[in-house]
């Protein structure tokens, strides 16, 4: 947790009326590349790329999670991982040991999909138990850790028992979407999440569909404190060019959900 | 390994002349429900199915293999679960860690996906320690490995290099796909793996998009040892109306990839 960045699991959304420099907004961005198929070289442009505009984070694969410490070291960018990704399907045990290895990798961030089919089932014990030992393992690491609904698959009702969870829990942060499903963020899911993580203190990650600078700008005034996005590079050029008076040229994302 | 099941892993297809009876369908079938939202209730309604149909074996996420396992004693229905699935882009201790969880959980198969972003990338040292590690847990506990190739995201020449390092391996059967990409199971790949393998005298499960008798039958055909589908229960009654000479009505899948 490097001092030089804006915390951002403060609970308080970012003032709608002061625009974000580039700057700003490339702080809340964890540059995201979690494609299976993404090779070592594929890892190291992303790390190159978040070196470059200071993202926040780069949120990376397990597997990929050592090459990218080492790429970052002394950038003040984070390592931000996955566990039980991106079905949730797995064991609380399982799951904490995923968490355990990356942090012993050199993972800061880690991003959880809760038990999915349990707070469907109701079986909010289970659920709890889950997230429980997956705050442990992370904090006992000095990592943060953020709990994905895949709201995609919820109704209401369940991202709001969820955020209750999550809270009940200890997490950092709650996050709307692995990009894997059939649905990323919306504007009304981040506004929801915040409203009902806000006396919690926690922040609010939106990510999934995340591919300009006019995503980016909408999931800030709803509420989001983090922006996971394979597309990072392109909303910070957007807003380099706005901040310029003029319009960027489109460049492509990292091809996947986000 | 129930002695009263078809040994399905001994390499040679079954012989396209003679066609197979319903129930012989059924006993190469791993029965899916793999879908991130599926509840204990989904699973429990699973297994009453391959209970009733006698499937080889029901494929579950880790987190239900201990129900599945429980609800399925003394049915000669074994129980499949994944590892590094669906991404297959963690890393070779944390695979092999879930494999022995979930064997312990009571899976007696265990299918893992390959790290795709090393195949591609010509890591074939790290592929080959990947899959070792898996293969030695599953080995140690009784179980068997079925390796993921996700062919949607290979070249024909990443299939062959697959089908030669899960071979080298020691891997009980290769897999075309997860469900959860961009393509499933391709009479082509089928044949093209069978070939590769036939020599090491490994099973081939084909998975993903086998949604009824002539799908599978086609699969069978071009060398498939094993199906995993979630549509199990259409494909066994469409085999009963075949042989019976009617058409049996459609009925709807478990609404994933498979």
């Amino acid at each position: 947790m490097e001092s030089t960045r804006t915390e951002d699991s403060g609970g308080t959304a970012p003032p709608a009326a002061a625009p974000l420099s580039p700057a700003e907004i490339a702080a809340r961005i964890d540059h995201t590349l979690l494609r299976p198929e993404a090779t070592a070289a594929d890892i190291a442009r992303l790390c190159a790329e978040a070196r470059e505009h200071a993202f926040c984070s780069v949120c990376v694969n397990p597997g990929h999670v050592r090459q990218a410490a080492n790429l970052l070291q002394g950038s003040g960018v984070r390592v931000c991982s996955v566990v039980g990704f991106p079905l949730g399907a797995t064991t609380p045990e399982v799951k904490a040991m995923e968490a355990r290895a990356a942090i012993r990798d050199g993972a800061s961030e880690i991003d959880m999909v809760l038990n999915i089919g349990a707070l469907r089932g109701r079986d909010e014990a289970l659920v709890l138990r889950d997230l429980r030992a997956v705050v442990e393992a992370c904090h006992e690491g000095g990592a943060r850790l953020k709990v994905i609904f895949e709201n995609a698959l919820l109704t209401d009702e369940e991202k709001l028992a969820a955020c209750r969870l999550a809270m009940q829990a200890g997490a950092d942060f709650v996050k709307t979407s692995t990009g894997f499903s059939t649905g990323g963020a919306t504007v009304a899911d981040v506004a929801l999440m915040a409203r009902a993580v806000a006396s919690g203190g926690l922040g609010v990650k939106a990510a999934g569909g995340i591919r300009g600078y006019d995503d980016a700008v909408a999931m800030l005034a709803a509420g989001a404190t983090r922006l996971g996005t394979s597309s990072g590079v392109r909303i910070v050029e957007e807003a380099r060019a706005r901040a310029a008076g003029r319009t960027a040229a489109p460049a492509a994302g990292n091809g996947d959900g986000y």
